[in-house]
């Protein structure tokens, strides 16, 4: 299964396409949309939404996972993560593909085995998970390759469910 | 000019079309984009989405003013209203139609006269500023025919400071 890592955000959206296979992991792609500070937030959606067309078309993913919000801090800067987070779930509904939530917790403990885990601990996860040479740059397209990963296992645990009924 | 007011949700997005020719507003077309309750946030996006490119498509307006996200109460409810925003943004955005925000004082000040007006003034001020024969329903769709007024106010009294130059 081809899975779509997403971590949204309005300046940075972080994206990984892995593949998953009998619970094993292989990176496919992954990298940020990055959108120019001083532009309208309509513009950057409009970058955000064609951008996320072009990686969907371009590496055929069959599912998308992206980060649940979760808004304890900073309301404004909320708003606009969800505003880009509505263009992506459009995005991604357009191209029929079946979209899973998860929280930074459940991604963590995927991941690292541990809901409180820190970031550095996510990336050294991911790097070696997928076996890369270095861990991915910036942060979002490592968070980004952690959600699908997280996905990977939840998708790979409900088969074992099902094959161990 | 013909001005789309929106006022953004993701179960009822509320709409009106308005013509300002100076200083005097008519009444174009106005209603609501309703979307089912248990079904998925990015079908409720997709059918925002594509009635409100309809609605663009047909009445064809200039302008586009839309409400502001002020978070004060529920943020739960204040995340999928964001997530809505953005693709409205994002559809006005992909039609070429310049977009103005206003908040819910300024539109209130603008119709009323009183930023703190309360919702029913609001009503009363859109049926009698536009000669409806009756309030508009549901709220959302007299809510975003006051943002359209708000918008006509102030674009045209932009011009009346550029003609007294």
């Amino acid at each position: 299964m081809i899975i779509l890592g997403i971590d949204p955000g309005l300046a940075i959206v972080g994206w990984g396409v892995i593949e998953a296979h009998r619970g094993q992991f292989r990176p496919i792609a992954c990298g940020d949309i990055n959108t120019p500070a001083h532009t309208s937030v309509e513009s950057r959606l409009e970058i955000i939404y064609s951008e996320l067309n072009r990686i969907i078309g371009k590496y055929k993913p069959e599912e998308v996972a992206i980060e649940e919000l979760f808004f304890t801090n900073n309301i404004t800067t909320g708003i606009t993560v969800a505003e880009a987070r509505g263009v992506i779930l459009l995005a991604c509904k357009q191209n029929g593909l079946p979209i899973h939530e998860y929280t930074p917790p459940q991604v963590k403990q995927a991941v690292v085995g541990y809901g409180k885990a820190e970031k550095k601990q996510v990336i050294a996860m991911v790097t070696s998970l997928l076996r890369l040479e270095s861990p991915p740059k910036p942060d979002d397209t490592a968070d980004a390759l952690a959600i699908a990963l997280c996905h990977g296992q939840a998708a790979g645990s409900a088969l074992r469910d099902y094959f161990n009924q």
